[in-house]
C-alpha cells in the first residue's frame, strides 16, 4: 500500500506533518491511552496499571500526542478494511504492547468511534494551532503592509471596471479583515473528546466504574487531552465536524480573496502587486507568475466542496452511529485541514513579500481620463450645472476630451468659485479610505 | 415572465413568505428608505423631506417593511436584467413617487451593493425569525416527548444493527442537542447593514455630508433597520453571507438528523415512531408514509451544496466588488433561507405528532434473543468466566439457544453469585441515558 | 402561496417558461393523458374514451404539451405538501374534470413517480430545445467572430501573464470548442419515459391489460410524449437524470469560459474586447460593465453544486423508491434548467455582440517590451548563441533595452545571418493558430 | 515531507497503485519520453537521439508507464511548490538522466500543462481500466445473482413503506442496470493527450519542425500513448476532466445504491440480505456490520462534490491557462478515481458474496397481514365490489382482521367467482419482473 498525494498537490506541500498517517495514528494511540488515565483519574482504576499502560504507548504529557509506540500505520491501514475503521485493530496491536497487568484498561468500555472522534478532534487541534500561528503572520504582515500604504491612492474596480478611487491600505486592510474574523472563528471552535460507548449511553462505563464514576469520565478523559468536555455524546450530532469545517473554510475564503486580488492585479497590463518571488515558467524565462496566488487559490476552489460533504456527512447521521456518512467525515477533514495549513502557510508568506509597482497604481488611476472621479463630478456638479451638463461632460471626457478644460469651462460658465484641481484630484476622493485602513478591527485578539 | 416554484418543491410551500419577491422588493425600498433617514438621524438631511420620501414609499416603523410603494415586482425583475442588478431600475421608480423635493435624497451617495446587501440581510432576518420560531417550538416539543419516553427502553443501532440498549427519550434528547445548538448558532449570527458607497471608502458620503456625519452614517442606517452595525464595508468580505449561510445548514442538518431517524424506524419491519399524519399514496390505500421526514430530508440533501456556492462566491470576491461571485450569492441565499423555513416547519409539525409504537419498541429490542446486552455480558462475565467462553455463549446465542439457560448454567458452573435476570435486562443497561436525557443542554435560550 | 424568484435572479429572467410552475403542471397532465394514450394504443382501453380523456384534458398532438385543463397551479402545490408529491391532489382534479365513462382511465395502474418523472423529462426536452438553439446561435456567432480575428495577434496568457502570440480568432475557436461539445452532449442525452407502476414490476399494468399488452405499455406511452423508451422503470436508477444534469453543468461550464474571459480581457486596464451593450451602475455614469459576463458567469459558479446534488440523490437511491432522494431532484433540476436556459440565453446575445478593440489589442501585446516572442528566441537563438546568452539577452530587455538592440548585436556577433524583424514579430510566432481557427471540429452538427 | 492517507480512508486501501505519487510521476515521465518519440515519429528528431532518451528514461512499450527512472518523487514534490507545478524541476531532472546528446529533446517546446494534463490522463486511464474491471466483476456476480433469485418474492419498498410485492432478483437486476451504464459511460470516455505548446498555438513546435510536422505531432504524440489525439489543445476546455469525472461519479453514484439497499435490507429488523463477511465491532462480539457497504456509501457521499470542483474548474478556466483552476483538478481528480477504485472493488466482492435470507424475505413480505396486494384489490375488487367496500377491506385488514375472510365475503356476497388465494397470493402479482430480471440489458458489452 502506498497512499499518498504530495506530488500534484503543491498547495499542501510540505506544510501537512499535523494530519498524516503518522499523526493520526499518534492521536488514536494517544485517544486510547488518555481513557486509562481517565479511569485513574476517576479513581475507577489504579494508578500503577496506567501508569505502565501510558509508559509503554508513549504517553508524554497531557496535550502531547503518544510517539514511539511502534505501530507500523500501513500495516493498520491494510487491517482496518474489514472492520471499516483502524481502531477495531488498533486494540489488539495495542493490548500487545502493554504490560499483561494493564491489559484490561485498554480501549475500555470505549466504542470505535469514541477513539476516532476524539484523534481526529486532536488532529484538528494540532492542525488548527498551526493554521492560526500562519493566519496571525499574514495579519501582521497585512497590518504593516496597509499602514505602509494607507495613503497610497489607487483605483477601486467593480465588476471589473475602474469605479473610484480607493488606496493600496484600505485593500490591505479590507483583506485583513477577512482573516482576522477567520482567526475569530477558528479560535472559537469548540473541540470536545467524544466519549459514549457504544450506544452513547456510556452504560459500558457504568458497568465499569459505577454510574457516578462514569458521569466524570468525559471530563476527566477531555482534560488528559485538552480537549473540551462533551455536553454529551455526540455520535450523531455532529456539529463539531461542521462548525469546524464551516470555521476552515471560511479560513481559506479569507485567504481566497487575497489570492484573487493578487493574481488579478498582478497581471501584466494592470502590474500593480508583485509577488516576492514569483514562479518560473517551463518554456517562457521571462515570466513571473504569482505562483503563491495561484495555489492558495486552487485551495480556495476546492474547500467549500469539502466543506458540503461534512455537512451532508452531519445531515445524514442515522441510529446511534451512521451507515457510512460517519466514513465520509474522516479524509474529508482532513483534506481541509490540509487546505488550511498550505493556504495559510502560502498566504503568510505572500503577504509578507508582497510588493506594489507604486508607478503602475498611479498610470492605472490615470487610465480613465480623470473620470475616475466622475461620481465626486456628479455630487458636486449636478446641483451647479444640472444633471444633463454633467453627463455631458462625462461622456465627452469619455471620448478622451481634457476634463480639466471641460470641467473649468462648465464651471466658469455657471459663475461658480471651485478649487477644479482639488475636485478633479482622486487623492481628495478617498472618503474614509484612511480611518477604515487604521481602525484596529475588533474580531481578532 | 412567470418565475415560481411552488409546484414540485412540497418541503418549501407555504412557508416562504419572507423571502418572496414581492418580500425581498419590500426589503430593498427598506433599505433604500432607512438611507434617507439615516441622514436626517446625522443630521445631514433635513427631517421633513426625508419624511416625504419615508411616506411616500411605505415606511412605517423600525425594523418594518416598507409595503404599499405599488412597484410593480415583475417589472422591476425585467429591468434589472440589463444592468445585472434591481437596484439600478429601482432607484428611477423610486423618484417618481417620491415627491420632487425630496427626491435628491433618493439612494443618494450609494451604491447598488449597500442596498441589495442590506435588503439580504433584511431578508434573512425575517425570515430567521421564523426559522428560530419553528425550532423553539421543535424544541419544546422534543423536551416533552423526551421525557415522556425518558425510560422506554430501545435498541440502539450503529451500522444498521442492534448493538446496545439505549432509551426513545435519549434518542429525541440527541436530537434535540442538535436543534438547540442550531438554535445557539442562527440566534447568534450578525446581520450588518451594508454601506460603502461605490468603492467601500464612503467617499460620496463624505461628499455629501462631511466626514464626521458619513463616519456616523453606517450606524445610523443599521439603526433604522434593525440591523447591526458594520465594522466597515463587506462588500468583498462575505463573512456575513457564509456565516448566515453556515448557520441555517446547521440548522437542517439537524433537522435531517431527526428526518432520517424517523424515515429509518418508522420502516414497516420497524415500525417503532410513526408520523401525526403520513402521506398517501396514489396507488396503495394502506399506505402510511413518513411525508414529513421524506419532506427534511430532501432539504437536507440539498442545503450543504447551497452553502458551499455561498463560500466559493466569498472566496472570489475579487476587486471592490465581484464580478459574479456576488451575483451568485442572491438566489442561493435566498433557496437557504427557503430550505430552512420549509425544514424547521415540517421538523416542528413533525415532532409535535410523533408517535412511539411501544410494542414494536419491545419487540424489536428482544430481536436478537437477548444479545442487546452481549456487551454487558463481556464486561461482567470475561472475568468470571473467560473471553472465550462468554463468545462461545454469545455465539450459541447467536444460533438460537436462549441465552438466559447458557448464562446460568455458565455462572453455576463457575461457582459465583450473580442476579442473572437483572444482567440480562437491557433496562439495566441504558447507563446514563436517563441523566442525558434529562440534563438541560447549554446551548439555546 | 406566492413563491417566485424572479427578482434578483437576472441570469433568468425572462428565460424560464418551460420550466415555470405552469409549464411542469402542463407536463404533469400531459403524462397522464399520455398514460391513457397509450393503453389505447395496445388495445386495452376503448379509444373514444380515452379521447374522451384527453379532449377534456387539453391534449393538443403528439410532441406538445397538455394546455386549458384548467387546474389552478397554487392550489395543485398547496394540496401537494400532505402526501410530499403533487400527483396525489392532481389525479383526483383530473378525474374531476374527465367525462364519467372515461374517468377509469385517469392515472391508472400508475404510481407517482411514473408521472412526476416522466413530466421532467417533457420539462427537460422542452427546455434542452431552447438552450441548444441559444448554444447554436452562440455557435454561429462564434464562428463568424473567429474568422473575423482569426489573424489578429494577441497575446496569450497563462497564470494570469503574458506568455506567447495567439490571435483573437483562436481564442474564440477554443471557446466554440467548448460549445460545440455541450451541443453535442446535450443533443445526446437520452430522455426516457418513466413507466414502472408502485414497485417497478409493472404488475398493475399487467393486472389491467394482460402481461403482453402491459408489456408493449412504455413504448406506446414514450412515443405518445416524443420520449425515449425506457430499458426498464428508473425509478432507482437515476442516470437519466445525472446525465442531463451534467450536460447542462457542462453547457454552462462552456458558457463560463467565455464569461470568465469577456470579463477579463474587458477589465479597464486590458480592454480588448467589449459587450456590445455593456450594464450601467447606479452610481458612476462612466461605466460600462460586462453585465452579461457577470450574469453568465454567476451562473457557472452556482451550476455545479447542483449537479452534485443531483448525484448524491442518485446514490442514495434506496428501496424502490426513495425517502427524500427522489423529492431533492425536482426543484434541483429545474434550477439547473433556468440557469442553463437564461446562461445560453445570455451567452448568445454576448457573443453576438461582442466587440473588439484592435488598438487595445496590439497595444497590450507590445506591453512587454517584445518579450511576447521570448520562448522564440530561446528555441532559435540558444542553438546559435548559447542559453546563458539568450537568457541574459531576456532579462536586459526585462529592464527596459531595447530587444531588437540586443538581438541584432548578440546575432551580428555570432555571424549568423537572421531576419530579426521577422524573428521579432509576434505575427509569425503564432504556430497553427489560423488552422486552429479555421478547422470546423468534430462534436455539433 | 510525509503526505498520505491511507489511514482513515478504508475505502480506498488496497486500490490505489494506479494513482499513488509514483504512478503519477511514471506518467509524467513516460509523457515526456513520449513527446521525444513524437518528434521522432514524425521525422522531427533522430531516432537513435531518441531511443537514448526514452532508454534513460525507462521506457518499455507504448502503452506502459516508464518505471526505473530513479527520480525522488518526495524531493519532486517540494520542488515543485516553487513554480506551482512539478514539470518545471522534473525537466531538470530529467536531463540530468539522458546522455547530453539526447538532451535538447527533454521537453522540446511543450509547456508544463502539456505534460501534467497528459500525465494525468494516463493515470485516469490505468486507474479507469482497474475500475471497469472491477464493475465487469460486479455485473457477472449480479447476473448470476439475479438469476438464482429471479422468483424469489420479497416486499417493494416505497418512502420506507412495503407497497407491493417485487422479487428479489428483480432488485439485483435493477442495481446491474446501473452498473451497467456506469460501464458504458466510463467505457466511452475520450482521454486525449494534450500538446498545445505555452499558448495553446503549437508555435514552438512549428518553430522546431516545421508546421507540417507539427501538426502531424499531437496525433504522433497520443499514439506512443495509447490516448486519443485530440482534436485541438484543450488547455482552457475543459470537457475530459468534466466528462471523465462525470463518469466516475456516476460509477460511484451506481455503487452507492447497491450498498444502500444492502445496508438498509440487512439492519437487525428487515435481515434479507447479509455480506459475506461482515465486518467486526469493537466493543460487540455479536455484531456483523455491513461493512463493504458502509464503505462504498461513504465514497458515494463524498464523490459527487469531487465532481462538482472539477466542474467549477472548468468554468473559470480562464486566459490561456487559467490562475488556479487547473491546479484545482489535479488533487481532485485523483482522489475520484481512488473512491472509483475504492468503491469499485469493495462492491464487487460485496455483490461476490451477497447472501439472502430466504425466510427473512418472505417474513417480511408476510408483515402487512396480506396487504401487501392492496393495489391489486382495488384493480381487481373495485369494479366488482365498489371503490368503498375495497377501502373498509383495506382498512378493516390494517386493523388485524384476516383478509382472506374479509375478501372472501365480500366476494361471495356479490356473487362473484374468484380464485382468491391465487387473488391474494403475492408471488401473482410480481407483473413483469421476470423478464426484466432476465433481459439482457443493452448498456454495457
Amino acid at each position: 500500500m502506498t497512499f499518498d498525494e504530495g506530488l500534484m498537490a503543491p498547495v499542501t506541500v510540505g506544510h501537512d506533518d499535523t494530519v498524516t498517517d503518522a499523526a493520526c495514528l499518534d492521536a488514536l494511540v494517544t485517544a486510547e491511552v488518555a481513557l486509562a488515565r481517565a479511569y485513574a483519574a476517576v479513581g475507577a482504576a489504579p494508578a500503577e496499571k496506567v501508569d505502565a499502560l501510558a509508559s509503554a504507548l508513549g504517553w508524554a504529557d497531557r496535550g502531547a500526542l503518544c510517539r514511539g509506540h511502534g505501530i507500523d500505520v500501513r500495516a493498520l491501514a491494510e487491517a482496518s478494511v474489514a472492520g471499516g475503521n483502524p481502531v477495531i485493530p488498533l486494540v489488539g496491536l495495542l493490548a500487545e504492547r502493554v504490560p499483561e497487568s494493564a491489559r484490561a484498561w485498554v480501549h475500555r468500555g470505549a466504542t470505535s468511534q469514541d477513539v476516532v472522534d476524539t484523534a481526529l478532534m486532536l488532529v484538528a487541534r494540532e492542525a488548527s494551532a498551526r493554521v492560526l500561528a500562519s493566519l496571525r503572520e499574514a495579519d501582521t504582515a497585512l497590518a504593516a503592509f496597509a499602514a505602509a500604504h494607507r495613503d497610497e491612492v489607487a483605483a477601486a474596480r467593480t465588476l471589473t471596471q475602474h469605479a473610484v478611487p480607493t488606496t493600496v491600505g484600505l485593500r490591505a486592510a479590507t483583506w485583513r479583515r477577512g482573516v482576522r474574523r477567520a482567526i475569530a472563528r477558528l479560535s472559537a471552535v469548540e473541540l470536545p473528546a467524544q466519549l459514549g460507548g457504544a450506544g452513547g449511553t456510556l452504560a459500558s462505563f457504568v458497568e465499569i466504574a459505577g454510574a457516578s464514576a462514569a458521569a466524570a469520565l468525559p471530563a476527566a478523559f477531555a482534560a488528559e487531552l485538552g480537549l473540551s468536555t462533551p455536553d454529551a455524546p455526540w455520535h450523531t450530532t455532529r456539529w463539531p465536524v461542521t462548525e469546524l469545517g464551516d470555521a476552515l473554510v471560511q479560513t481559506i475564503d479569507a485567504l481566497g480573496v487575497i489570492a484573487a486580488d493578487v493574481a488579478t492585479l498582478s497581471r501584466t497590463e494592470i502590474g500593480e502587486l508583485a509577488e516576492g518571488s514569483g514562479g518560473g515558467s517551463s518554456a517562457m524565462p521571462q515570466k513571473q507568475n504569482p505562483a503563491a496566488s495561484v495555489l492558495v487559490r486552487s485551495a480556495a476552489l476546492r474547500a467549500p466542496q469539502l466543506g458540503a460533504t461534512l455537512h451532508l456527512a452531519a445531515a445524514l447521521a442515522v441510529d446511534e452511529r451512521p451507515d457510512g456518512a460517519w466514513h465520509a467525515e474522516w479524509p474529508t477533514l482532513r483534506e481541509l485541514l490540509r487546505l488550511a495549513l498550505g493556504a495559510s502557510a502560502n498566504a503568510a508568506s505572500l503577504v509578507a513579500g508582497l510588493r506594489v509597482d507604486t508607478d503602475a497604481v498611479a498610470a492605472n488611476l490615470a487610465l480613465t481620463n480623470g473620470l475616475i472621479v466622475a461620481e465626486r463630478l456628479s455630487i458636486v456638479l449636478a446641483p451647479l450645472l444640472g444633471k444633463a451638463r454633467v453627463s455631458a461632460i462625462v461622456a465627452a471626457a469619455g471620448r478622451g476630451e481634457p476634463l480639466d478644460g471641460l470641467v473649468r469651462a462648465a464651471v466658469a460658465e455657471a459663475g461658480a468659485d471651485l478649487d477644479i484641481d482639488a475636485l478633479l484630484d482622486p487623492a481628495n476622493y478617498t472618503g474614509l479610505a484612511a480611518r477604515l485602513t487604521a481602525t484596529p478591527t475588533k474580531d481578532a485578539e
